[in-house]
């Protein structure tokens, strides 16, 4: 850099990318008046270098090799919206070698192989920033790295993938069922063709990954997780939840045990009460729920996709490392021991469980012991419809969850039992 | 400080000051641990040294003289939790010329001298930090100064007043009228007995400064801010409003003109649709909720006020504070001109108006005359009630607040309305 004019060299031009150029075009003079740093976008990596963009730029500042922009020395900061592991973890590695700071909207990498980078960051003493990984224009990030540095954090709640919730919101509110919720978010652009990665929760287990270590201080990756998707989820268990004042979400679910800093990190469907912020949350909209012992709850909401959103958390990182950089300092994460994770079989909650049953006599006796067998404690019971439609309604004390799977397991094998239903855990209560 | 050590005086022990205290003393060792900085609170001034107190202080760190902690050698870093404008401005001005970083939980101060104090900071080069002074522990100031710097934001609202609030919440689910619900919230604690600064909306002015002069950039003093409390909120306009839809909530509103600039700062009470995310802010919470031009929506909830929240605040600062001395940096608000505000009377809003009737003909006729010759256009309008219990109830379209102020004066004036009720402002929709 020369003087306080900081240029950027951006990896990859998408969505995200065109609308960071667009930004930062708009924005510069602003961001110049208020923080004296000049931005400049000197050069974008493309794939396809003469294919139309939206965005205006001037000759030479599209060209095709990333790792020539990480190495040019008309650029002090690098933006990496990439995606994908390879190339960008090598680029991101060579950029903060050179001593470059950068920022990232890359969940799948960080969620590998984050301790790695954010080390040799501290080794190359420069910053390595990542807002827009994790629930995109919401500044979770900044606040659990900053705000709550001092915050004994116990549980982190998150709604974290916007397509999930998109659907979860449908078949709440219109009575849809899973495969026409699925139709009109891809209908809609809120849901990929192939909807594997968020409808099973795989996203939202990435981004638990990031929340994790960073809120707790210990390295959690993504295979770390336990995840279970929302294709399992009927329009008859919303309903049921509804009736019985609960919302359901698929929430990504960190937790540290005071004290034996054991962390759970699990993304499921939950039932949510109904008064709780989260069970607020609607659409394609985002949240994070903070459980901290001082500052209690605290809630972050806004949009975890899309284009510009994102953008705009990639440039507010791009300034804070911009004026890190005319300062000569940076920031840290500090460094991070292995977590010390807890399976998902020794964690503890409610838990409400349907049975489609025969309407006969001992049929809830002999269902109930099996609860009694393995230490589950019933707080309600109802019955819905008879004879051949006869369903039963259980909602639990908390309990564990490997003597609820015994549960469901010896249920299967009851003759009485002709189908178990979900299990849906009660969060938030 | 000597090498990594962060020495604290805090100026002021009451609710906020001995839960930092605690907070230091229990999270130390883990903030030392993730941070490498060592903090100890070696000074804490109080006015009376031998009362007693929950937090255990060593012998030599409770002191009388204020300014003697400003001035100690033995102090790199000041807290100030005493409240008001003297002697905070000149202990705070104090410290700063001295070279230490300061933190404070301030709204009176800020709100009336801020600029003075940042250009102070700014020209000592080192940090005035106050994320506490507005809406406790919810990191709202951090994310408009670092993580939003780059985004445009055109309006802020906010839920800042937790005791309004309460009051709105019980009226709102249980028909309290507003005293009872008042008494309420006096008995548990939520309201002080002169409840005045609350709702009249004093306090929520004065937070309303500090949110426009960060968010926009200029600055805002609370003789800028137009406030309407909500005494005046009957039971029967929340009725009447959660009829239609709407929540009524007392709001704080920022707003910038993208294309004047010109500033409107305001506080009063509003109806919020029931979808919108502030809607659901119930009891002593409180939510601030962002409207930005690449951003979208963003929304932050949590404990605006009470000792442990706020005291996480000020730790959050407090530690960013000493991170940045450590590296011989800090951080800056840049410099402030004057903002040109607009005058609630050229603000523009949709309204809701009832008025008391005689139930006869011609009644409306004459009403809707007043709204016609006053350029405000009415979206609907209906009747409750007949005879001497006629109301009638007005939803306009977007109109100028000076009109809607003149059909007020006109409409008191009219033989056939025998009462003016209350003039809501519908905002969010």
């Amino acid at each position: 850099m020369t003087g306080n004019h900081v240029r950027i060299g951006v990896l990859g031009c998408g969505n995200v990318g065109a609308a960071f150029v667009q930004l930062v075009t708009e924005q510069a003079a602003a961001i110049e008046a208020r923080t004296g740093i000049r931005l400049e976008v000197t050069r974008v990596a493309v794939r396809n270098v003469s294919r139309e963009r939206e965005v205006d730029l001037a000759a030479g500042v599209l060209v095709r090799d990333a790792r020539a922009v990480v190495d040019d020395p008309e650029v002090d900061l690098v933006v990496e919206v990439i995606g994908g592991i390879e190339p960008a973890r090598e680029l991101i590695a060579a950029a903060l070698a050179a001593g470059k700071p950068v920022v990232t909207a890359n969940k799948e990498l960080l969620a590998n192989v984050g301790a790695e980078l954010y080390a040799a960051a501290d080794t190359a003493g420069v910053d390595l920033l990542f807002e827009a990984a994790v629930a995109g224009g919401i500044p979770i990030v900044r606040a659990l790295r900053e705000s709550l540095r001092g915050e004994p954090i116990r549980r982190v709640l998150g709604i974290v993938n916007g397509t999930t919730n998109f659907i979860l919101t449908k078949m709440t509110e219109q009575g849809a069922d899973y495969s026409a919720a699925l139709s009109e978010a891809q209908r809609l652009g809120f849901a990929e063709r192939d909807p594997t990665a968020d409808v099973e929760g795989f996203d939202a287990g990435a981004k638990a990954a990031i929340i994790a270590t960073i809120a707790f201080g210990t390295k959690v990756v993504a295979g770390d997780v336990y995840h279970e998707g929302i294709s399992g989820v009927t329009a008859g268990d919303i309903a049921m939840a509804s009736r019985l004042g609960f919302v359901v979400k698929l929430l990504a679910i960190c937790e540290q045990d005071a004290s034996t800093g054991e962390v759970s990190v699990r993304v499921h469907p939950a039932m949510v009460p109904i008064h709780h912020p989260l069970a607020s949350v609607r659409e394609s909209y985002n949240a994070v729920f903070i459980e901290g012992e001082a500052v209690g709850s605290l809630m972050f909401y806004g949009r975890g996709a899309g284009g510009m959103p994102t953008a705009s958390a990639v440039l507010g990182d791009v300034i804070d490392a911009a004026v890190n950089l005319s300062q000569g300092t940076h920031g840290s994460l500090g460094s991070f021991g292995r977590a010390v994770i807890r399976p998902i079989d020794e964690t503890n909650s409610e838990y409400l469980l349907s049975l489609d049953v025969a309407d006969r006599p001992g049929v809830l006796h002999s269902v109930t012991g099996v609860f009694a067998r393995n230490d589950v404690s019933i707080r309600a019971a109802e019955q819905e419809g008879l004879r051949d439609d006869a369903r039963l309604v259980f909602i639990t004390h908390t309990a564990k969850e490997s003597s609820l799977q015994n549960c469901v397991r010896e249920l299967r094998d009851l003759d009485t039992v002709k189908r178990v239903g979900s299990l849906l855990r009660v969060i938030g209560a």
